[in-house]
C-alpha cells in the first residue's frame, strides 16, 4: 500500500467511532476522484467511487446472503475485505456476515463514514492494494452479473408519506374538488399512513395482480374480483440508521443524522380497491399487496454534494417542523414501462426528488412529535414524487387522468393502467460532472391474478 | 405419577406431532376440573386450569425473559419445566427460554395442543407430580406477584380493524351524517388498517400523552400543543401464529387455524390530533403513540367452550367472506378509570366481543385476500368494542358523546376525557359454570405531556 491512501485508510479506520470526517468525507465525494475499476468510472454509471452504496447479496460461490458495497459493474464483499484484514470496524465478527444491515446499521454514523472513507480509499486509482492485488481481487469482488441481491433491511415498520403538493394536488382535483383540490391539513404537516411492511421486497421480485372487492359504478353492490387499475407510486424511501425511545421525539434539526440513507419505492397500488376502501380510515389492501424497492442504499454522506433548497413552504411551517438550510436533494427520476415481449421500454416519466414539498427530516420529526418510537430499518416512503408537468407526474393514475388520457407506448399499445405481463422500472440518480451517484433500478414485473 | 394422569401425560407428548387432540382437548376443558392449585379454583379467578394462557415474564431470580404459563395466582415456567422433564416437546432445546413465543407459536397448532394437554395433566388436582414434590414446584411455579410481564410476541405487524357496528355507528353518527352513519363500505368489508407495530406496549407501561397539531375552532391555523381529548379504545386483539405467504390469501375457512390466541388491546387515541390530521389517509399520530396490550394470550382452545353465533349479517358477505357456524366468542368485558391517588376505580363501560359484526376470521380472510402476507405474532386488533347500550360503549369520544356528556366517577369528580394521572383499566373473562377463562388486566397509566 503506498503511502498516502494508507495513511488516509488507516485514519478512516482510527476516526470510525467519531463523526469528525469531514477532510475524508470530503475526499470520497470529490468529483475528480477514480477507480482503478474501469466499470466504476463511466459517466453513466449509477455506482461510481463516489457512491458506494450498502446493500445483500449472494452469489454462486456462497448462497448466504451477506454485506456488500457495489462499484461498477461489482459488489465488494464486506465481510471477506474484513476477514481479508482490509476493512478496520470495532464491531461483531459477523456483522457484515448477516443477511441484514441492521446491525451495521446499528453502529452509527461513525461506523458507516469508516467503512465509506476506507472503500473510497481502496478503491481509488492510486491504491494498490486490491488493484495490484488479483488473488485478493478474486476473494474480495463479485460482479454484480450473476448475483442475488436480497432486501437490504429487516424492515421493522414502513411508514408512507405524500408530500408531493402536485401529486396531493392531482389526486384532490381528480377525486374531490379541483378548486380546493388540497386540504387544509395538507400545508401544516407531512401527511403519512402506516404501511405494510411484511409485504416490501427487493427489486426483481414478480408482483401478482390482487383481488379484492371492487365498486363498478352500474352496481350497487361490490364484486369481488382482480384489479382493474393497477398503478404504480414513484418514491424514494428512507432507512432510519439510528432510531427513537417511545415518547421521545427527534427535533427537525436532528432528524437527518438519524438517517442511514436512500432507496427507490415503487407503491404499487390498486386504485379500484382504494377508491372503494379507503373511506375513512387509509388505504389497506389496495397498497398491502407489494411494495418495491431497490436493493443498494445511497448514504445520506454520498447524496450530500447534491444537496438543495427545499420548495418555499408558505404558510411557515410550526417550530417543530422549522430547520435552517437546504434539505432537499437533486435526484433525477424516470419511469419506464416494458410490456411482456416488447424489446423497448418507453420512459412514462421524467421528475426529480428536489420537487418534494416536505422534507425527509420534516417527516421523521412530524412522525416522532407525538412520542412515537422509530427503530433502526424502519422504512419511511416519501409519498409519489410528481414534478409541475404532466410528463413528470409519478403514477399512471396522473399520467392518464384516471384513464381518459392513454399513453403512447414507443412498442406500439397504448396504456391506461399496467397491464398484465408489464415491467415496470424506476430509475434514479444524481448528476455529477462526469460521473453518477445512482440507486441502481428499482424493477417489478405483474403477474396475471391468481384465479 | 398415578397411571391416569401419566397416561393423559403421555398421551399429550405423543400427539403433541398431530392434530387430532379432541379427547384431551375436551378434557382440557371441562368446567368440572380443577388443580391442586386452591387459587386457580376461585370462581373469580382468571386464571382457571380451563385457561392455560401464554406469556413471557421474569423474576427476581432470573432476569431473563422466557415462557411461561398462568394457573392461579403462579407461573409456571415452562423452560424449568422442560428442562426437568416434565414437558415434552419436539423443538429447540431453548424453545421456552427466548424473550419471545414467536419460536413457540411457529411450531404450529398441534405443539401448542400438545402443551396445553400436559399442563392441563399435569395441572390436575388428581396429579401428584407437582403436587406432592416442594422441590420440583419451587422450581417450576413463580409467584405471579413480583414477576414482571413483558411483550408476549415480537410483532412484525400490527393492524387494526373497525368491525363493531355500533362503534362505526356512533362514530358516523357524530363526525359525519346522523342519517347516514355508517358508509357504504363498510357493511361490505371488514374496514382495517396498517397500525403501528413499535409502539405495542405491555400491561403496566406508562403512556405519555402526546404532543401534536390541533385544530382548534377558534383559529384558522393549528397549534402545536398537548392533545386535549385522550380516549381510549376498548378492543381485544388476536395473535396469529401461523402467517401465509405473499400472495396465498387465507380462506375464511381455514383463518381460526392460523390464529394463536387473544389478547385485550387498548388502542389509545388523541381525538383532537385525529380529527385534524385523518383525511385522507387515515389516522396516524393520534394512534401511534402507544398501544397497550394484555400479557397473557388466551388460545383459541381455552376459548373454545365460549364460542357463540355472531350477528346476523345483512347484506350477506360476498363469498370470500362466508364461513358455516359460529365464529364469535363470548368474552365479558370493562373498562375502569382510577383517578390518581384515587382509592377506588369506577366502571365505565361493560360489554362484550360477542357484539361484534366481523368475526376474526372474516378479518384474516379479508386482510390476506389482495395477496398480503401475514407472520408469526402479527397482531391483529377488533376495533373498538361497543355493545348496544350508552353504557357499553368502548370510548369515551362515545361515552361522554365527543365530550358532551361528563361521566360522574365514584371517587368524585367526572371525566370526559382522560386526565393526567387517570389509570385507565381492560378487564375481560369468558364465564363458564364456577370458573373463568379470563385475560387479566391491560393498565396503563398517562403520565403529562413533555413540556
Amino acid at each position: 500500500m503506498l503511502a498516502g491512501t494508507e495513511k488516509a485508510f488507516q485514519r478512516g479506520a482510527a476516526m470510525s467511532m467519531t463523526n469528525d470526517f469531514s477532510k475524508e468525507l470530503a475526499a470520497a465525494s470529490d468529483p475528480a476522484k477514480r477507480s482503478w475499476l474501469a466499470s466504476a468510472n463511466e459517466p453513466r454509471c449509477d455506482f461510481s467511487i463516489q457512491n458506494l452504496p450498502f446493500g445483500i447479496f449472494s452469489d454462486a460461490r456462497d448462497a448466504a446472503p451477506r454485506a456488500g458495497v457495489a462499484i461498477g459493474d461489482a459488489i465488494v464483499d464486506l465481510a471477506a475485505l474484513r476477514s481479508a484484514g482490509h476493512l478496520s470496524l470495532d464491531a461483531d465478527e459477523d456483522v457484515f456476515a448477516r443477511p441484514s444491515l441492521n446491525a451495521f446499521i446499528a453502529l452509527g454514523r461513525g461506523a458507516w463514514r469508516g467503512v465509506r472513507v476506507q472503500l473510497s480509499a481502496l478503491l481509488d486509482a492510486a491504491c494498490p492494494t486490491l488493484r495490484d492485488d488479483a488473488a485478493l481481487r478474486e476473494r474480495v469482488l463479485v460482479p454484480m452479473q450473476g448475483a442475488t441481491m436480497h432486501l437490504p433491511v429487516d424492515i421493522p415498520g414502513y411508514t408512507d408519506f405524500y408530500s408531493s403538493k402536485e401529486h396531493a394536488t392531482n389526486v384532490g382535483s381528480m377525486f374531490r374538488d379541483p378548486k380546493n383540490a388540497l386540504l387544509p391539513n395538507w400545508s401544516e404537516m407531512p401527511i403519512g399512513y402506516n404501511g405494510r411492511a411484511s409485504s416490501v421486497v427487493v427489486s426483481g421480485t414478480n408482483v401478482r395482480r390482487p383481488m379484492g372487492q371492487l365498486k363498478l359504478p352500474d352496481q350497487d353492490r361490490p364484486v369481488y374480483g382482480a384489479c382493474r387499475k393497477l398503478d404504480i407510486e414513484l418514491e424514494t424511501g428512507f432507512i432510519v440508521g439510528n432510531g427513537n425511545a417511545l415518547g421521545e421525539p427527534i427535533a427537525c434539526g436532528e432528524a437527518e443524522d438519524r438517517i442511514f440513507g436512500m432507496v427507490l419505492l415503487n407503491d404499487w397500488s390498486a386504485r379500484d380497491i382504494q377508491q372503494w376502501e379507503y373511506v375513512p380510515l387509509g388505504p389497506f389492501n389496495a397498497k398491502t399487496f407489494a411494495t418495491t424497492i431497490s436493493p443498494w442504499i445511497v448514504t445520506l454522506d454520498a447524496l450530500e454534494p447534491f444537496r438543495v433548497a427545499q420548495p418555499e413552504q408558505t404558510p411557515e411551517p410550526l417550530p417543530y417542523l422549522r430547520h435552517a438550510g437546504a434539505h432537499a436533494f437533486d435526484v433525477a427520476l424516470e419511469v419506464l414501462l416494458r410490456p411482456e415481449g416488447a424489446g423497448k421500454a418507453t420512459t412514462i416519466s421524467r421528475t426529480n426528488f428536489k420537487h418534494m414539498y416536505w422534507t425527509m427530516a420534516q417527516q421523521l420529526a412530524h412522525h416522532t412529535v407525538s412520542g412515537c418510537n422509530t427503530r433502526v430499518g424502519d422504512l419511511m416512503g416519501s409519498g409519489t414524487i410528481s414534478g409541475p408537468t404532466t410528463d413528470s407526474f409519478g403514477s399512471l393514475l396522473e399520467l392518464t387522468w384516471n384513464g381518459t388520457r392513454p399513453l403512447e407506448l414507443e412498442s406500439g399499445g397504448t396504456r391506461t393502467f399496467i397491464a398484465d405481463g408489464d415491467e415496470l422500472t424506476l430509475a434514479g440518480w444524481c448528476q455529477g460532472e462526469g460521473y453518477r451517484v445512482g440507486f441502481g433500478a428499482c424493477v417489478g414485473k405483474i403477474l396475471p391474478a391468481r384465479g
